[in-house]
């Protein structure tokens, strides 16, 4: 009985999942529900508590075995007061979180943000587990990054640390403007987002190609017409796969990584994209920086956030 | 009496310094003399032992009160068992230095190469002190660099991190190759070798300069006449700013360190290098990375090396 378990919160804007992981970051059991945003911050945080109690009274164990809550939530957080400064998705701005379900739970409350907890799940029992060096990309609507060293998430001075997606790598003069005002930067060409507008693009222009506009394309489309051999889509994956590389390489030469852990939509785009993810990376560093460093796919799916919510907990 | 003191050698391919710091990194004593590399490592190694007993014993400190020594070098080291696997300046290979430096000295010996600890020495007790999160670059015949976390140098897996100098920012169609092998790293344009090949070929060119082509011209004279007013002088040094300010964008979005902290000859170009550096950076950033982050100029100038070095045995 005095095993520790620790309990993850994975926070969407539409659903609420929580899960518990034992000490070696095995997720035992996981609950999903509604997120309801529109009743409100205070809302919101009842419903956490209600699902953390419930997914811990429908376990084995007992909730004197919870040694934490972790949670994750898309958008910026003070991190030495646990207070969402601001979640686009959730539309909260300035939520004592930590504060709040600390008082309603009783147990320590730690907050990260999504791409941070997910790449802390990849490192503590998913593709980098194990390992003392790791940096996570996540593709998704975004590209997002996480450091983890010594299986902890790295911070830097102000929490901004791991803001992968903002690494420069586009030249200016094909440069477009990113959603952080800068221009060129990995998450304009690399994200599902800017994956789906190339495809946009490239219909629009006219190219020869399989795809079609509609408001419908997702990046999968994208990757099933380059599995088929459809040029334009296989120059569209390619390209994104490229930055990607460039962007790993940057990343390489500051914090010599033993893996690159890869996740999100973007990434299940496959050997098309691992292929030149790969050699881009290789042609891009020292030799030195590819000996016996890798990079592989994420393993936990839709469930590294919840896991390394958990492990947020982790001392 | 019980006052721990912590002495460096900065191992050059001219000279050896030794220095004794206080707990406080103070450099309190200083002894030079030459390497004698011509007589093989055995006796540079004797040498260091004899520098080190020597100002232990012309101090007011016990040899009891020594912590252990540190030794910065210019090469590749395997940090594991200490020894220097190549260093060009000493002719050495695969010399394990640790081992026998412990053996002759009785004390705990660590080693770590030139760049990362310069910036452990400006972390302790120069421009980066009481600071959690630095990154330092020295700007010398190569770029160099080293980041600092909570007092220690991150090494990343195989003691490669920081290797900043190898940041690829120069766009391909203007990149020239780098010692590396890899085109366009930052070292190619903002070293003083970068520096001094570009006034070269404007010379060459026959552009109209005050600079003149001959074996001796050096950094420094390329800043002179920058502050002279000349035209291509100071386009020189605005492209070696423009560029470390790329890459120290880079490094933000990745580390989001506090403070940048610009060591080495080409920094003592001044104000013409520090102005460009800092609008460039802050025009390649979210602004989130410039609150409350600076980039500074180093303070221990030749000292640094021999401070980081005696820092590598604080605990």
């Amino acid at each position: 009985m005095s095993e520790k378990i620790y309990v993850g919160v994975d926070l969407g804007g539409t659903n609420i999942k929580v899960g518990i992981c034992d000490e070696q970051g095995n997720l035992l059991h996981t609950y999903e529900g509604p997120t309801g945003v529109e009743n409100g911050p205070e809302a919101v945080l009842d419903r956490i508590v209600q699902y953390v109690k419930q997914i811990v009274s429908d376990s084995t164990y007992q909730w004197e075995q919870v040694a934490g809550v972790g949670a994750g939530i898309a958008g910026f957080i003070d991190l030495a007061t646990g207070t969402v400064l601001w979640a686009p998705n959730l539309k909260w701005k300035d939520i004592a979180v930590k504060q709040e379900l600390e008082s309603r739970l009783g147990l320590p409350v730690a907050l990260d943000n999504d791409a941070n907890v997910a790449a802390l799940g990849e490192a503590w029992s998913g593709a980098g587990a194990g390992l003392n060096h790791i940096v996570a990309f996540t593709l998704g609507t975004g590209v997002g990054g996480g450091i983890i060293i010594n299986g902890k998430i790295y911070q830097g001075f102000r929490g901004m640390a791991g803001e992968l997606g903002h690494i420069k790598v586009v030249p200016d003069l094909e440069a477009i403007q990113c959603g952080c005002g800068q221009l060129g930067c990995v998450e304009t060409v690399s994200s599902a987002t800017g994956i789906i507008r190339s495809a946009k693009d490239a219909v629009e222009r006219g190219e020869t190609t399989t795809l079609s506009l509609n408001e419908t394309i997702t990046a999968k489309d994208v990757f099933d017409a380059a599995k088929d051999g459809d040029e334009v889509a296989i120059r569209i994956v390619k390209r994104a796969a490229y930055y990607l590389g460039k962007a790993m390489a940057a990343v390489a030469v500051v914090l010599n990584p033993q893996r690159f852990v890869i996740g999100g939509g973007v990434s299940r785009a496959g050997d098309i994209l691992f292929d030149e993810i790969r050699k881009v990376y290789a042609q891009n560093v020292p030799e030195v920086f590819t000996q016996g460093v890798d990079i592989v796919p994420a393993k936990l799916g839709n469930d590294a956030g919840v896991v390394g919510a958990a492990g947020l907990n982790l001392r």
